[in-house]
């Protein structure tokens, strides 16, 4: 381990499928780009595509099956112990498909990202590409944001834009929007592990570099 | 008036303030970008500075006022009226702090436009800059869209971004949003004077140029 990554922030990445969010993460971690490094993958599907991303990087990847603990809270309990265990500060949700209780928020209080696929507060929860398709906006997106106990509602870190053109598919505005999200979310971590995000009612503010 | 005038969509502007979009509208006439030509200007406040504008390019300047309507549906009577006898085809809401009624919806069918100051369906309604500095979000812009029966609901025909920077004030953003305005109104409305805009659904979509 290098010295950079001595101090690099701790994430833990939850994870359900392929794990391309992940990818560009741990991609924006070897270029240098990225201060930080990634502890752990919890998915909670055996077979998401992401623990083997992790494996192939030699990053602990943790198989925690959400069937085989009494309930929501119980779960993520787990996560919980999971994630200090490996001694994460930081836990970026990538493509993770289940509903977080208090009881991991809580232990990490404005410390859980997220990334959605739409230009929030528009097209919160499940086929955002689709909602936006059938509401006919011109533009979409994505956002990075704190995660609270809301659906999509917690403080934007930030967003990218992407155009919707004619003739746009779920597929195809979809790939578009990956592009955008396999930029920003790095961009937000690193924003975090630089101690530029403070966090001010429901807004968070960027300190300018140094 | 030129062989284009005769052809130009004839547009009836409705205001009640200043006019800053109206104008950029008739600037974009006079430039020739726009082939349009504004039939009326209708303003429900007698003191709208947007008048004086229509006068100063010998535009029919009408004062309706609502106050000498018995109900909402009488006003817009009167409205369509002043509208019909002008001549008008497409009617462009430019600041018209008036909530319309059937009555003026159905004499226009998809052929009234409003331009709204943030993306929608996000922040719709009054104060839309501040609802959106208040949400915390880091893109915000405006919206052109046909106006349906809802409050900022109907079919969108073109949306522009604008950031959100640290430390902007409902002030700052609004100037930054009016600049995008001037420019995407004047072209919604030329997407329509070129027949390129149908509506499919909620959906708007734009036929290729010649």
């Amino acid at each position: 381990m290098t010295d950079t990554g001595r101090q690099a922030v701790a994430v833990g990445v939850l994870v359900s499928g392929n794990g391309t969010n992940l990818q560009s993460i741990i991609d924006r971690i070897e270029s240098g780009e990225l201060l930080a490094r990634v502890a752990c993958v919890i998915s909670n599907k055996a077979d998401a595509f992401a623990l083997e991303r992790a494996r192939r990087h030699s990053i602990p990847a943790i198989h925690l099956d959400h069937r085989q603990h009494q309930n929501r809270e119980a779960y993520d309990a787990a996560l919980v112990d999971a994630l200090k265990s490996h001694g994460v500060e930081l836990v970026v949700l990538a493509g993770f498909m289940r509903i977080l209780t208090p009881v991991i928020i809580d232990a990490f209080p404005n410390r859980i990202m997220n990334i959605h696929p739409a230009l929030l507060p528009a097209f919160p929860g499940l086929h955002a590409q689709q909602q936006a398709l059938d509401y006919g906006v011109k533009v979409s997106g994505c956002t990075v944001h704190f995660v609270d106990a809301g659906c999509d509602t917690g403080p934007i870190i930030i967003q990218a834009v992407v155009p919707v053109v004619e003739g746009d598919t779920e597929d195809s505005l979809s790939r578009r929007i990956h592009k955008e999200e396999h930029r920003i979310y790095p961009e937000a971590i690193q924003l975090y592990a630089k101690r530029r995000l403070t966090i001010e009612g429901r807004c968070v503010r960027i300190a300018p570099a140094d």
